[in-house]
């Protein structure tokens, strides 16, 4: 009998197991990003020894990440290639949500044309009820804004919170574990501690930002990393802490620091912001949700930085 | 027997029911506003087909709503025409609790007499022990404080979210699903999806301003309004997010917003704040605790915008 | 048999039952700060009526607190004295973990030394697996470093919230109730209560202010003061709210507040932040958590306001 935490930290994924790449993809060509969102069901191993049916936007979870700048346009088609009604709704676009986030059947499609007109990270996630069961079986991404200022950094990385209720093997998850709020794992893009094996990397001295959605369906987020300090956070479209660092000088640590640091950026479910730090010295910082139930559930990683 | 979770939004509420009327009321005449709170104690359906003795202030839930100025006095005469003791806690005005919150017996009343020094959207409630079933029996309520340069909208609205914990038909709740945190429904204006029903309504393109408090006793709101984004966010006495309007210019998009939006506000219990939106064009757009197990307990409704 | 709430507010703690000093300790002299961390294990009565093996830094829950500059040099000597592994975990510096956070073993100790670059209230914890017991049990404390330009008020504070999880008499807590999420208590400074026995104290019209941290292991903390407003809210490296007031300017009301007022500041866990207030007139202002549930668990203690 399955335990009810699930999360077996020393259990291994199967072989071939990949990461989800954590690293955010460039900003695509010109204006106008389009792009096709395909909904397929399929069974994946969700965490080690555990296997779910899995709804996927583009057969990941998270889903395809889209990366722009404000004014940008958006036109996605979203295909229906599952077994039961799905749809979607980016929250990156303000929109009648009527007509382009209604369910849409197997086989069915719909174009799905928005503008970004303010920068963020935005979730996005199927429409179609219970949305709680769509969410939590893998129907999740982000759209990530860059505000017209935002400085380069050396590296750039996006975490999705997610979480998973687990129903017997090959079962699409569990709706009374969901309704009880009691997930078998809390986990960033996808699969419980996946950045304990394969870490985020950068060099000491870099400047890193790591851009964090908490895609719920439920669980808060108190993203930290250990050893280190953010000089710069950002939420939900406005800075809570900024570094004063002139444009353009990405590396090393921040010049014009404020007096203040943060130890951690607090998001609820569907929130989402970023936050920037220096990791001073060659080690391995973790990378937690600092609710420390959630992250010995799978909300951990690490953070890899060489000399 | 009733399941755990207990909204079925299918359900029709009884026969003459109506809606909890979610818009702001306007700030009295003068600058002293005078007002009985009388505590009452009601069979009342409190969601479809659910009924259970309610304590309320004035017979509603939440109760009366207060709306003021910066600098206003507010005299409140609270009667206790209930079974039991009840007194009652504006966190609108500082003032020594001894006196003014102390409970009351039956048949008794107090003045409470506070000046809002402050601007926000503050929570009051019952403060007799236990306060957590006080609360979540209905004992609760806003008092809106404008800030002085907050610009006229086109709607503006207040949603109080709830929770309710059923006991057995007209019992006044249950304490033990208190303890556990396990609410039957989460609801915004006392009644679990009351909007979808009877919704919010704006025209596109007009401005609209949401207040939003969360009462509790015990859970958090991640405040969505799907299809919309927030130019302006206001939280505990701050603005987070300001739509660089000029006074007096109240309809129509914002003029000079900043770099970003938010998707999301979040709130613990007793925190409260505004967002405003501007819904582009017709449609429904629904109104969320994005925490999907709340919203799906209740916790939503529609705002219905017309051509 | 123990009820799950565990805490008996009626209840009378041990004779000779002192309460932990809430009162924030000076900055100490120099620019180099020396220290050493004693790791004990001992039997203490953690709530009345409940005697837990508790694990310590220095014998205290929360342990020593730390108060700097920014600027200032930390260097910890940590002993082990114990009978299993522990470390330490400083959020107040930014380093490599792999050295100074490692475990040592009983009878063993090691030199953990920190600059501290930004101001704030950062978390320290014990860094051995799994953390949700460890800091459960006790291993939790702060570090306070003062912005610069911080105004000296009449009182300081600090709480630090923690979680107590009970296992058998004398047993060392209760994992699986940590991994279910349901405390038995929820504590200021380590006990349930405490400053209802002997409460924080205050002048009528000073200035308090009120370090707040969440140690966690998983709850939040809704801090709100009964009676009083915040015109002064500090969080995770920023002001949330901030009175006009100048430095040197110590006593009395904010004599150019903002607009707004504060009720309640919200934080995750492991995020801390300061709030100020200024009680208006003698009597007892309550300090809790308003998640009501965790107030009635024991986040609940009193200011005392005499005139
Ligand atoms: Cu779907
Ligand atoms: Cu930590
Ligand atoms: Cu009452
Ligand atoms: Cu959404
Ligand atoms: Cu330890
Ligand atoms: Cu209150
Ligand atoms: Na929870
Ligand atoms: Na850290
Ligand atoms: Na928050
Ligand atoms: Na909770
Ligand atoms: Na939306
Ligand atoms: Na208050
Ligand atoms: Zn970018
Ligand atoms: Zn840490
Ligand atoms: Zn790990
Ligand atoms: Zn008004
Ligand atoms: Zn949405
Ligand atoms: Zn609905
Ligand atoms: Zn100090
Ligand atoms: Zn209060
Ligand atoms: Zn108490």
């Amino acid at each position: 009998r399955r335990s009810r935490r699930g999360v077996e930290p020393q259990r291994l994924p199967a072989a071939g197991w990949t990461a989800y790449d954590p690293t955010l993809p460039p900003v695509g060509e010109g204006t106008i990003h389009k792009a096709t969102f395909t909904v397929k069901e399929a069974q994946q191993e969700v965490a080690p020894g555990v296997t779910q049916q899995v709804w996927t936007f583009n057969g990941t979870v998270p889903g395809t990440t889209l990366h722009g700048r404000v004014g940008d346009t958006f036109e996605i088609t979203l295909v229906n290639d599952g077994s039961m009604g799905h749809g979607i709704d980016f929250h990156a676009g303000a929109l009648a949500p009527d007509e382009p986030m209604r369910t849409i059947q197997p086989g069915e499609s719909l174009t799905y044309r928005f503008t970004a007109t303010k920068a963020g990270v935005w979730m996005y996630h199927c429409s179609t009820m219970p949305m709680s069961l769509h969410i939590a079986n893998g129907m999740y991404g982000a759209v990530v804004i860059d505000p017209p200022d935002l400085p380069p950094v050396d590296q750039e990385y996006l975490l999705v919170q997610g979480e998973q209720y687990y129903g017997p093997a090959g079962a699409p998850g569990n709706a009374d574990k969901i309704a009880a709020r009691t997930p078998d794992a809390v986990v960033f893009n996808g699969y419980p501690n996946q950045y304990d094996r394969t870490p985020l990397t950068a060099k000491a001295g870099q400047r890193v930002r790591i851009w964090v959605l908490d895609a719920g369906p439920n669980e808060s987020l108190a993203f930290h990393v250990v050893g280190a300090q953010f000089d710069s956070v950002w939420k939900e479209g406005g800075w809570l802490l900024r570094c004063g660092q002139a444009p353009g000088q990405a590396s090393g640590a921040c010049t014009k620091p404020g007096i203040g640091g943060s130890q951690t950026l607090d998001l609820l479910a569907s929130q989402g912001g970023f936050v920037e730090l220096s990791p001073p010295a060659a080690g391995h910082y973790s990378v937690v949700n600092h609710e420390m139930t959630l992250a010995e559930r799978g909300a951990h990683g690490v953070l890899a930085v060489t000399g």
